[in-house]
């Protein structure tokens, strides 16, 4: 393989065709399975396909949702310009309903209205300006990813077998891609499935096996035990938010394997991405969006608890910073009491590495 | 309730009746969602159903395995006593044969076997000494797992909420069904699915449900994230051996569950039946049944991780006696270090208890 796998950049998984004004979205439900775009010609559509998580991969959710906005724009361009902006705000509180608590989607969409507004004002074509916008985001997304992923692939020794849990997205891809495809390191990935929305065994076990990397699928409830018998010479988990104290929120079983490699002295390497978001200075900033705890009850649309019998399910949890050796981002890697350096002193992030 | 749920006693999940020369099995794959026995009317019939793990609970499934001597034995009680015999070591063979490294079941099926030949040789009917046998041998379990589970029950405070791993069979009903219906202690039980053969989901919160015990299903990779925020007092796994030294074999997650608890400091309670099997000193000798990883790949007969991908299952997991708070027996509490005195210095477990 000569380049990484189709989840590395998200330019990739959605298309915007300003021609035929739609917008293709990589379909990962049936992912890996199939390789399918869902084809939206509407903001209707592009808002049902969020509203069903669609992509099931966050920052791709977030751009499709965005794009949602440049589809509404172009379609009625015809319109006076008071009518077509209040069908921007209109478009704009449909996508955020459609997922109330995805914050980041609500601050892309919000960027991108008031990127189209004022386009809108300068009497330039909104469309075009909000395409613009996001076109830009995703660049910069794929940049970010491709820099943390080498990052941290610099961390990896000559041989390592690592621990992954829930699904690193593109700077996981990267970094596998960096070590193993371009500098010849042995790497041997242990995946949790991830319950309950099995991630790791939909996504993760799908990139790296087409990747080439050996890899060993376990459940959520089998880290312990390789952990035991010293195989992972490495845990390695993405970010979904950083605090600037280094605090991270992660796909849920993150905290307990960070734990667990504590205990038994693995070290925890963090995908950062961009670092922390300026507005989080600790975990009480980092809130987590409850889901439908109906996601435990059942599996690929089987039930596999009983009726009656309560479930909980939080998407994330937070793993505090003492637990993280390095989290690695796109300006290098910080152990977490520096994680704050990023956003200015680059010599912190420079001692780090 | 006035008494614990269906699956608290053997003798309620295995019914012989030797007027119709059938035997009745319990259908754990049905169960919860239906209460139906499986009726075997041959030996064939009874191997066919330990091959399919028709009782999904070992204790179950080689009391099955024993009565499929008595009924063959039953059945053909009119031919030659050598011919008897034959047919016996064959059918006992075929037993074996049916689960290959289930070592449990391959001893009862011996034990069974010797009890079926004494009486061919004393000339009385094989059919008869071994149902005895094995009806004795359903009672002392029975009788085990109520004092074992009235022991854990003891070391409950008045409040207490409790993760719990796998399905801890009848000790874990009657331990909850002690504390809670009898004594009126307030119980929460947490309940991890268990994947990958969901015991939890299917068995712990469907028994734990019946009793009334408030509950919470959630997913294997849950725990720690709950141990993080002091949800629990304590930790009940079930073991499946132990060894004289009190390293047990339980579950596959319970070493992580009590690295954790232990990094928490949260006290792990082994609900240990009748203590320490003689032949085995330490890890060493507790040898673990290698599985189909194929149940990993799957999920109630569907396809949940990519073809091809390697994927890896162990039923079982050791944990060392250090991560042990107490081990609860029928005959009382031990403390790890003391499992030894099981067999003879009861001074030994007066003391923990």
């Amino acid at each position: 393989m000569t380049q990484p796998p189709l989840l590395s950049r998200y330019r990739d998984m959605l298309r915007y065709d300003s021609v035929q004004s739609e917008l293709h979205i990589l379909n990962l439900w049936q992912f890996p399975s199939d390789v399918v775009f869902l084809r939206c010609c509407t903001a209707r559509d592009v808002v049902a396909a969020v509203a069903q998580m669609i992509t099931r991969e966050r920052s791709a959710l977030v751009f499709a949702a965005g794009y949602g906005l440049v589809l509404a724009a172009q379609q009625h361009a015809h319109m006076p310009t008071d009518t077509l902006r209040a069908m921007l705000i209109q478009t704009a509180e449909a996508m955020r309903q459609s997922r109330p608590h995805a914050d980041a989607m609500h601050r892309l969409v919000d960027a991108t209205l008031a990127v189209g507004d004022a386009a809108l004002q300068q009497g330039t074509d909104p469309a075009h300006a909000m395409d613009a916008f996001i076109t830009r985001r995703i660049a910069y997304l794929d940049t970010v990813s491709e820099a943390c992923g080498r990052a941290a692939a610099g961390l990896l020794p000559q041989r390592s077998t690592i621990l992954t849990h829930g699904y690193g997205s593109a700077a996981l891809n990267w970094m596998l891609y960096a070590a193993t495809v371009e500098q010849g390191r042995a790497v041997h990935l242990y995946v949790t499935e991830t319950r309950p929305l099995l991630q790791g065994s939909r996504l993760t076990a799908r990139e790296a096996h087409e990747l080439g990397v050996p890899l060993t699928l376990i459940t959520d409830n089998m880290p312990g035990h390789f952990l035991s018998r010293g195989t992972f010479t490495h845990v390695v988990v993405a970010a979904d938010r950083i605090a600037r104290d280094g605090t991270i929120a992660a796909t849920t079983g993150t905290y307990q394997y960070a734990a667990l490699a504590r205990y038994h002295q693995v070290p925890v390497i963090v995908l950062g991405y961009d670092g922390p978001d300026a507005q989080f200075a600790t975990e009480r900033d980092l809130h987590i969006e409850p889901r439908n705890e109906e996601e435990v009850r059942h599996l690929a649309g089987i039930q596999v608890a009983p009726t009656g019998v309560p479930t909980y399910y939080t998407p994330f949890d937070i793993t505090p910073p003492d637990l993280i050796t390095q989290i690695v981002t796109d300006r290098g890697c910080f152990v977490p009491g520096d994680m704050a350096n990023y956003h200015g002193d680059h010599t912190g992030a420079a001692r780090a590495t």
